[in-house]
């Protein structure tokens, strides 16, 4: 269950927030390594392929998403910013949506072994921000997509426990 | 003068529209090429140094202003989307204020050999777009700018006339 989602009338933002039960660099590492995004980024019915995810100022992202019938689904983007493990900021294209861009945060923030993630997307208006939200499914994806990420974090934590 | 200004309370964007009269190539390559921008951006009482300007998706940009007493200000970002010579899209970071970025879209519509350019900035926060316009002496640098622009197109055109 996603922790916190504060979506506002009338607001071209999104904020999401959600509690792991995993260090901060794992986090991190779960959010910008290629092996692992493939692992969790998107609903289950969808095989994810991470094309490009070049994490540095100016690097660019871009992620490929396939369903049962070949149809692909892409997005891409470029950092701004890559502070580790601390923050990300980045662009988002939806490339079914070209000329639509928004602005993502992502804040990992230390709770003594937890980690906290703030997803925080802005839109380029309250009409993109609605669209988004309006796709079929949308809602219970980003529930599917955290808790994928949160059962991907597990299987790492017991992989390679903390020292 | 500033055509439009849409500058809503509690809205995290601003959007300035102005019309120049000079082809749309011409107000593209003063927005994208380091020599013109430099003659250009931002307040007369500063001196402007493009240090880079890589107009190109994932692309960075960073401008330095020094002031008579040798103080500096620097701006930096990144290239999303470079659309010659309708659309940039780019981040925005003032470093005297790190951490708070916007990501503005510069679209530039042909009127039959006059462009009209629309600016458009999304911040990430209502209280960062407020805490910009409250900078003191923001808005008349905003149309000092747009003036200095203004002027710069048309010794341009009168250094190479449309054929």
């Amino acid at each position: 269950m996603v922790e916190t989602q504060q979506i506002e009338p009338g607001k071209q933002e999104i904020v999401l927030a959600e509690v792991f039960d995993a260090p901060r660099e794992l986090v991190w590492k779960a959010c910008t390594d290629p092996d692992l995004i493939s692992q969790w980024w998107g609903p289950r019915s969808l095989k994810t392929m991470v094309e490009k995810m070049d994490a540095r100022p100016g690097g660019l992202w871009r992620i490929v998403q396939r369903d049962a019938e070949g149809n692909e689904y892409s997005f891409h983007g470029v950092f701004h910013e890559v502070t580790q493990p601390e923050r990300l900021v980045y662009t988002f294209e939806y490339e079914e949506m070209p000329g639509h861009v928004l602005l993502e945060t992502d804040t990992f923030d230390d709770l003594e072994g937890k980690t906290r993630m703030t997803t925080h997307l802005v839109f380029q208006s309250v009409e993109d921000r609605d669209a988004m939200l309006q796709q079929p499914g949308m809602r219970e994806e980003m529930e599917e997509t955290m808790d994928l990420l949160a059962k991907l974090l597990a299987s790492q934590k017991r992989a390679a426990p903390a020292r």
